[in-house]
Formats: structure tokens, C-alpha cells, sequence
């Protein structure tokens, strides 16, 4: 009886039967009893750190304003401005706290000299894969984390898109071992840098525009940007033969809105809320338009001539390994990373056993099958 | 020099000067030229598809309603009620056609008879996993192949969740071959159980609640429902001991708010902006949220004896091969099948070879590593 009992609480109830309950809502014109909110008008700009021309990436900052502007029917518009017209890329959370600009885009990654933690909360080098890491971001801790570190900061932050698991980038000859690393001179910055470091990389961080003519000139061997939509305009494939997967060093990159506490204080409730939703949206579209992009990118470069290779073994794991000391190090210098990374790791643990089985075993089964196909 | 043009208009730029410009912009109070948009107090009920105790579900659509309510201030307010309060659950279309509740909150394939392309559009078995089911779905035309076929029903409709890839469901006995499968009686709806029926499964559907007493007094072998948390509700790890992966049958599963036409077109401009916004929110936070319940569900159910178990190679192929023979005969049947299977089958070949390699690649190397930690 106790069984029946919850059952019938939890039932689904899918009788066929339509039914139509005696109270209908044929929505009367209501009284207004309240006073109309305030809707000010609200002219902000925002400063971001990527070109127009990366044009996903940015599109994650116009998404963001856009749908401010349709929400709030022009009465609070937003405009984005690409990186340097105003703040230059680096430095966008130094102008939202200076209040040079209301709010900024940018990456996550970009104040990690400020606390290594934002590394983790970005997504660590061989940390969960992307829907792992949104379920610890959104439902496990993650989100609140990154909140409270930008507060300390003085800024009101909001998750705002996300590239994805990028790609392992670019050579000049084949890597198949660690000893290939030894001596080779890569581009590539943060955490993965890190990393290629202690296996004998030297390792340079430059910016984009920098890579094609440093590859050309052969300055440097290898180099990493972002994933195939992005490289393919750098034209990182006209000029590198060997590309490189997985991209183990960012399983996900979150994209962020800042905004200056002050002028966030002066907005109406309702504009708060608006901005929130709007960069949310942001967040989730971003994610697939990569998704979308990155594939056909990835087709045109292969059938152009790109040759397309998996890190060897010995590579993943040995990078793996040094990965683990280094968080090791971070944790006892660092007592937010200790204590988020501890947190991440339970969070880990308790859905990468079970349910992830389900999810890859599907995707290669399906992956399999469209190949033969 | 081509070449060094192309490069300077993609600059990332990362000097890392910190640029102010000489235009301040201090946020002066505006003028105040147009008319304040109109924001009258509307109150609208949401008949929903599930019981509350399916809390995730339920939950999106109670976070599309709190957001709305939340970015309006209370001006636009909407209500979800769970299943059979005011329309019974597989007949929320209905009713908000005849204008019985000026909105409601279903599945996708609750429709699916009225036109077998929403099967495809909410993720057919063996399709695109859910990343890449987004990626086609809000990039390469799912969206409005959905919005053009419930347009000629006579009602708006707006993404509003994902269940994400179900679990392949729970037996009495072990299943190891397609001969396994000839005469076990089985409760799986929609095209995964007229996959089954071919495979010589004897398919029921029956409502939610009456699955478990059905497997307690052998009146079926097995079942499938959603996925670890909501079979977890259900109580089905108590009664069948076997728990096979992957859901091929399902890997995505789209959940809609569907509106009255003629209450939409009564909408402030804003407030359907915001519906829309809330929306896509809930669309998003419910795959999350399923991430991270289902995995924890998963692992106290392993833990409290559960066994979680693959299907063979044998019965995957012989079901995929089944699943293409019924897609030929809808695309043969309906010509919006045929002409969005088309479409949605040229961007999987787009995607599914290239980048995905990357994402698997990545997935099963760190699925392996945590397993053996």
C-alpha cells in the first residue's frame, strides 16, 4: 500500500482524456494597482577583447546586447566595441572597476594571475569534458565561486559564452613522443603552457596576429589559438601541415560579462534580471554555434590538405601526470583553488563514473557508424 | 603583404597597455523622447506534462515562469500547473489551441502522430548526440522547421528543455542477443519501440505510474522511462535488476512551451522577447541540471545493487540497421520528413567526422583516467 501510495504520487497520469476545468482564464483586462516600474532610458558601452572579425566569439558580446535591447524595447541598448577601441583585450576588468566603460566581455582566463582558481573554474587541462563542467558550473558550485572572487574585485560578473574544448594545435613536423617536445618552441599560454613547460617545451605566449608570420619565419614550431573556425582565420592551416586533437588543455573556456558595481546598482530590478537572461542566452548559443562552425571548419581544412592526428599515449598520459602535480601546487599556495578543487573533484567523481558511460558509449557508436557511412 | 593586411584586420590584439579613451561616457541622465513602452499586468496559466515530483521537468517549466515574473517585476506572471490539474498530459496542444490556458509545457513528440518530422527534430534514435543535435537545431534549421510545422497547428512555440540523452532502460533478465529480445514484453513508446517491435519485442506503452506495478506482477519484462533521477522516482531500480546503456533510442529529447496565437499577438513587444528569453534559459539550465542529478542518481543506485550493463555490439548494429530501414519509409510517407531528414542528415556528415573526433578523443581519455583514480 505504502508503494501504491507513492506511486500514485509520482504518477505521470498520461489518461488520453481532455479535460477542460470549469474555470476558464479568457485573461481580463486587470486593474492596476501598482505603479508602473521605472524604465529609464540606459545608454552603456561595452568594451571587449576580440576583434569583429572572430566573429563567433564576438558574436557572444552582440548576442548579449541585442537581446538587452529587444527585451527592453530600446529603452537600455548596450554597445559592443571590439578589442582595443577602447580597452585593450587584457585589461577590460581594470576599466569596468575604473568605470572608464559600464560593463566589458572577456575571458575568464585573462584575470588568472589574480587567482589561479579562475583556471579551474574556467575549466582545467584535463578537467570535465564541457557538459561535465556546465552541471558543476551551474548546479555544483562553480557559478557562485567565480561570482564571489569577481566581488572581491568590485564587480558584478555573469557567464556569457563559452568556446567549447578547443583544438591541441598546430606543428611544423610530427609529435609522437615526449622527447618530440624537447627543445620545441610553442605558442601557448596559461595553464597548458604550464604544462608543455615542464615536459620541455620552451614556450612563448604571443598574440594572434603574431602567430602566422612567427610560424612563417620559424621562430616557432607549434602553436595553439583557439578551435578549427578560429585557426582557419588566422590561416594557421595555410602554414602548419599537422593538426592536432584533443585539446587538452581547455575542455572549456567561459566567456564572462563585467559589469561596474555602481552603474549595476543604478539599474531597475527588471534591467538586472533582462541582463542576466540576455547573457545566458549568450552563453548557451555561443557554445553551439562553435559546435556548429567548428565542424565545417574542420572539413574544409582536411580536404585542403590539413593532416588531422591524435596525441600519442605517452604524450596524454605524461602531460596528465604533471598536470596533477601542478594542481597539487596550486592547491598549497592558493586556498580558494584547494578549496574549489576539492569541491570539483566530488562533483567529478560522482557523475564521470556512471552516466558519462552512457553518453560515450552512444557517441562512439554513433561516431563508428558515420564513419562507415 | 596580402597576407600581413588579412592579419592585422584579425588581430587579437593583446598589447597590454592599458588604452583609456578620452570619451568618458558618466551614464547622464537622458532625455526621455519616446513614449514609455506599455507594460500592463498580465496573468496567464501554464498546463504542463508532468507531475511535480519529476522536479526537473516540472522545474522547467517553473524557471521559464520565475524568470518572466522576475524580469517584468511581477507585471507579466504565469503559473505552471502540473499534469491533469487543468489538461490532461498528452493533450496540452489541444488546449492551447482552443485557448483553454494561454500556454503550456510539453514534449516534442507528444505530437509526433500528427507529424513524424517532430520525432526527427527532437533527436531520433541513433541520430546526432546532444551537442550536436543543439549545434543543428539552433544553427543548421531545427528551429524553425519546428516553429513552420506548430505555426500550422495554429500556435508559437519556443524551445523550453531537454531531457538529454535517455538510459536504455531496465530488465528482469539479461538481454545478450537480438534472439534475447524475440517475445520479451517491453513498455517503450515512439520510434525506439517500433525499432523493438521489428527487433520481435512485444511493445506496451503504459503511463508512468504504472510501470512498476506492471514489472512486479510480470505483466512485462522490462521498461524504459527517462533516466537515472526520474527512474529513480519511479522506484524501477527496486524491481529489475538490470540497467542497460546506452538510450539509443533517445538522445535528445526537446521539451516546448507552446502559446495561443492570438494571446501572443496581444503580448507588449517586450514581454514576448522576455518569454522567449526565459525560455531558452530553461532550455538550457534543464540539460544541466539532468547532468548532474542523473549522474549522482546513477551512483546511488549502483551502489544499492543496480547493474549497469551495455547492450551488445550484435543488438546495436541489428537496431541501427532497423532504425534506417523505418526512416526511408517516413521519409517516403511525409515530405517534411524527407526534406528535413535530408538536411539534417548533410549537417551530421558536416560535423560528425571531424570535430567530434576531437571531443570523443577527449571524453575517453578522461573517462578512463578517473576511472582508474
Amino acid at each position: 500500500m505504502k508503494r501504491r501510495n507513492l506511486l500514485s504520487k509520482i504518477a505521470l497520469g498520461t489518461a488520453s482524456t481532455y479535460t477542460i476545468t470549469a474555470c476558464q482564464s479568457p485573461n481580463p483586462p486587470e486593474p492596476n494597482p501598482e505603479p508602473t516600474p521605472s524604465q529609464p532610458l540606459i545608454r552603456w558601452r561595452m568594451a571587449t577583447s576580440w576583434p569583429k572579425s572572430l566573429d563567433i566569439i564576438f558574436g557572444a558580446a552582440e548576442i548579449l546586447c541585442r537581446r538587452v535591447e529587444q527585451m527592453t524595447e530600446g529603452r537600455f541598448t548596450i554597445t559592443p566595441y571590439p578589442a582595443n577601441e577602447i580597452i585593450s583585450p587584457l585589461q577590460i576588468l581594470d576599466g569596468v572597476i575604473a568605470g572608464t566603460v559600464e560593463c566589458g566581455h572577456t575571458n575568464l582566463l585573462f584575470s588568472f594571475d589574480r587567482n589561479p582558481a579562475l583556471g579551474l573554474i574556467s575549466g582545467l587541462p584535463f578537467g570535465m569534458n564541457l557538459p561535465q563542467h556546465n552541471a558543476w558550473f551551474f548546479h555544483g558550485g562553480g557559478l557562485e565561486a567565480m561570482q564571489k572572487i569577481y566581488q572581491g574585485f568590485g564587480v558584478n560578473t555573469f557567464p556569457a559564452g563559452n568556446t567549447g574544448l578547443q583544438m591541441g594545435g598546430w606543428f611544423n613536423r610530427k609529435i609522437n613522443s615526449v622527447d618530440d617536445l624537447k627543445g620545441l618552441k610553442m605558442r601557448i599560454p596559461g595553464l597548458g603552457g604550464k604544462i608543455l613547460e615542464r615536459l620541455g617545451c620552451e614556450v612563448q605566449v604571443l598574440p594572434g596576429d603574431e602567430i602566422f608570420p612567427a610560424l612563417e619565419q620559424g621562430k616557432i614550431d607549434a602553436a595553439e589559438w583557439i578551435g578549427p573556425y578560429d585557426d582557419e582565420k588566422l590561416g594557421l592551416n595555410r602554414i602548419a601541415p599537422y593538426y592536432y586533437y584533443p585539446g587538452w588543455w581547455e575542455p572549456s573556456s567561459v566567456l564572462i560579462a563585467l559589469v561596474n558595481r555602481s552603474q549595476w546598482d543604478r539599474l531597475p530590478k527588471s534591467y538586472q534580471e533582462i541582463f542576466r537572461s540576455a547573457a545566458l542566452e549568450a552563453y548557451f548559443l555561443t557554445i553551439s554555434r562553435y559546435d556548429a562552425a567548428n565542424g565545417e571548419a574542420l572539413e574544409r581544412m582536411i580536404l585542403s590538405g590539413t593532416e588531422l592526428l591524435p596525441y600519442s599515449q605517452e604524450i596524454l598520459e605524461d602531460a596528465y601526470s604533471v598536470a596533477l602535480e601542478l594542481y597539487q601546487k596550486y592547491a598549497s599556495d592558493s586556498e580558494d583553488f584547494a578549496r574549489i578543487y576539492q569541491q570539483w573533484k566530488q562533483f567529478q567523481s560522482s557523475i564521470v563514473n556512471g552516466y558519462t558511460t552512457n553518453q560515450l558509449t552512444y557517441s562512439n557508436f554513433i561516431s563508428e557508424r558515420e564513419k562507415i557511412n
